[in-house]
């Protein structure tokens, strides 16, 4: 059993509360919140340090971080045009860089979970086990005959599934990719798997207008209506992006107990238009995360850009500065994720899970520092440059060695040689 | 003469085209692109680097900084009664520490020219000069019995353009604080004291829709075309915000000539509403350019995060994914604002002031490389974390040896205990 010290820095407790003490970790756990001092087999000195729960990005393809800067400022058809041309030559290695370079994105910016949507998620958890991270890993699954996979996504996702749920560090899910691609069979098969082993469904929900207004034609009700009538909402249910829903579908929503991802920089860059309805889902109490989405539509899996764009727009979209409040946005990127999967963690509290995020309180973005704008710092002026250690289950996550790593193999992976039109970089 | 050689690197040259080559830096002044090996005073070795020009703040209170983190999530009424209470306060050591701390902040994310507009812009100027960055600033000028600077604002604002107009890297301007705080009389006398030294008018313009509607009750008109009436628009006036326009003012803007300052992320916060006519204002050809404002409104003075910032908000508005696109935007935050003073800069280009921003392009935000993804992971993914140097007029910018200073001076700066209640951070 090792245990870690942090000494002497700012703590923001549970309910986002600032205390100044020392921190001491057990194995996976945090044990206590002490001013006594404690010995430890490894110490940190914390005196220009925020201690803050780890991050989460509830929401991401992280092995499409080996397409970033490729995809840009081009019309939504001709996006899902190429985005889907590049999946279907994704090799197992291209999985893999790019996963490791999510990751190492994720961890830099102290990000202790993630949650994913993609297939190969075989590998995806091969790596997010290499580097120490957190994941909630959702198999994707759209019909057999719309498919890039091999096999039959279903059958794939299920033998994942069974395969990781056990997993140390891994949540296996299942992803059905949207009402557009999975017919109600489809669904209904994903839904049943899901409580067979008890495990997330995490599923793109509302997007667009057109995926919306297509399935309206199709079905005759909205897509939440659907989606309750078939039964698939629950307490595990994610409903990842829903932005085009009605006051009604909230309130389905909420009553199904099913949790929100907010993707906001993902949502602008593709001009979804509009914004979802975030404060009226605060009310009803709904669990509503924030994710990047992937790199393809963000470009950056940084969480703390992500909380910023989430408190940023709705002010300007409701005239009103004083909508979500940075320590509300700061839940949605800590706690509320960890209480989807029902893992005791995402706060600093005893007992809790070692899940950490260290910021350096002499970073800029954080300077001059007190304990009243230690959270608002946090969320409107840090990035990924402020932190300082991520922890994850009581490790420090050593990040930096596997990133030369990645600087000399993503350049001659298939997918970004074809992605450049180049051999190499020439020189 | 001093020289620098920044061998074998990607060079972001105009327009926006990437090349592979040596840049000679001579003096100020870039001199030369080219495939052949020189001597050099200083060598960069430049392999996985990324040469751009220089980014531009176009518009903030720099001094502002020490203010970081202590008006979010407030109405905007209480915000304005709350940053006048502590302007008021603010002694000269406090926007001495503040401007430091937002100038080190531009310059770690790679930023060679601000325009700022403040009160005491003669410490902001002694700063400047002491980091090395190049600075145009605005003496804010309001109605005499509205301020609070000592004695008569326009009279303060031409001793400081009388006694720095001729000052290395700092460019002198008058900055009339808007129209609810300037008289007729005020505008007119300011725009007298801009043509008799031929310096810039640098205004807050259009910013609410309180302030557009409080006027037309006062005069009724708009706000530009009241300007143009008063004869104070031409190439020499920049708009900043310019968010609540009707199309006819666009063209007025356009016919006079006058550069726009967009303010995103600002705008956002405060909840201003909608968004400016940002597309129509590029059909028309007029030079816009990008700031931060204050730390008060933003919080952060990355330069990064307002590019993509502006890149991303106007796809939602008008639910075009391609509007805006990476290399349009670059040039608003690189060229035009140079333009906009008459200066040969913001372009890689022989015989250009040599205003330079070099980006690690080993940093994850900008990986993986090629030729035809930098100025989109720049834009979109980028932030202050992958700038390795920044270099204004040849010279490369030392700001880590003043960081440790600040970090001293700044917790016992007058405004900032008072700000957070405290004598000093507890310990």
């Amino acid at each position: 059993m090792t245990s870690i010290l942090i000494k002497n820095s700012w703590i923001v407790s549970h309910p986002r509360k600032i205390l100044r003490g020392n921190l001491y970790i057990e194995d996976n756990l945090i044990s206590e919140i002490t001013p006594k001092n404690m010995e430890a087999d490894f110490v940190i000195e914390g005196r220009n340090l925020v201690v803050c729960p780890g991050f989460v990005n509830s929401h991401t393809h992280v092995a499409m971080s080996i397409m970033r800067g490729f995809l840009d400022d081009m019309e939504f058809t001709e996006f899902l045009r190429k985005t889907s041309e590049i999946d279907a030559r994704m090799e197992e290695r291209d999985i893999y860089l790019g996963a490791k370079l999510g990751i190492i994105e994720m961890i830099r910016s102290g990000t202790t979970l993630f949650f994913d949507m993609y297939y190969g998620e075989d590998i995806v958890a091969k790596v997010a086990k290499e580097l120490g991270i957190r994941a909630a890993l959702g198999w994707a699954v759209v019909d057999e005959d719309k498919t890039t996979q091999k096999g039959n996504p279903l059958k794939n996702a299920e033998r994942f599934i069974k395969e990781y749920r056990n997993e140390d560090k891994i949540y296996p899910m299942i992803a059905p990719h949207g009402v557009y691609s999975c017919s109600d069979e489809t669904l209904l098969k994903s839904k049943e798997i899901a409580d067979k082993y008890d495990v997330p469904v995490h599923m793109h929900t509302a997007e667009s207008r057109e995926e919306v207004y297509g399935h309206y034609k199709r079905k005759g009700n909205r897509i939440i209506e659907y989606l309750s009538d078939l039964g698939i909402l629950s307490p595990k249910f994610m409903a990842v992006h829903a932005v085009w829903l009605t006051m009604r579908e909230v309130k389905i929503l909420k009553e199904s107990g099913a949790a929100v991802v907010h993707c906001p920089t993902s949502n602008m860059k593709l001009g979804i238009g509009g914004y979802p309805p975030i404060p009226e889902m605060m009310e009803y109490g709904i669990n509503i995360t924030i994710g990047t989405d992937s790199a393809a539509t963000n470009n950056s899996l940084d969480i703390f850009r992500e909380m910023r764009m989430a408190a940023l727009i709705h002010k300007n979209s409701r005239w009103n500065p004083s909508l979500l409040k940075a320590e509300e946005v700061f839940k949605m990127a800590t706690e509320n994720p960890y209480t989807f999967l029902s893992l005791k963690g995402g706060r600093i509290e005893e007992g809790y899970l070692a899940d950490i995020c260290i910021i350096d309180g002499n970073d800029l973005s954080m300077q001059p520092l007190s304990k009243s704008n230690i959270i608002n710092d946090i969320v409107y002026s840090a990035t990924a440059q402020a932190v300082k250690y991520t922890i994850v289950g009581g490790k420090i996550l050593q990040w930096k060695k596997h990133l030369q790593e990645i600087l000399n193999d993503i350049n001659d992976s298939e997918v970004f040689l074809w992605l450049s039109g180049m051999k190499n970089l020439e020189n």
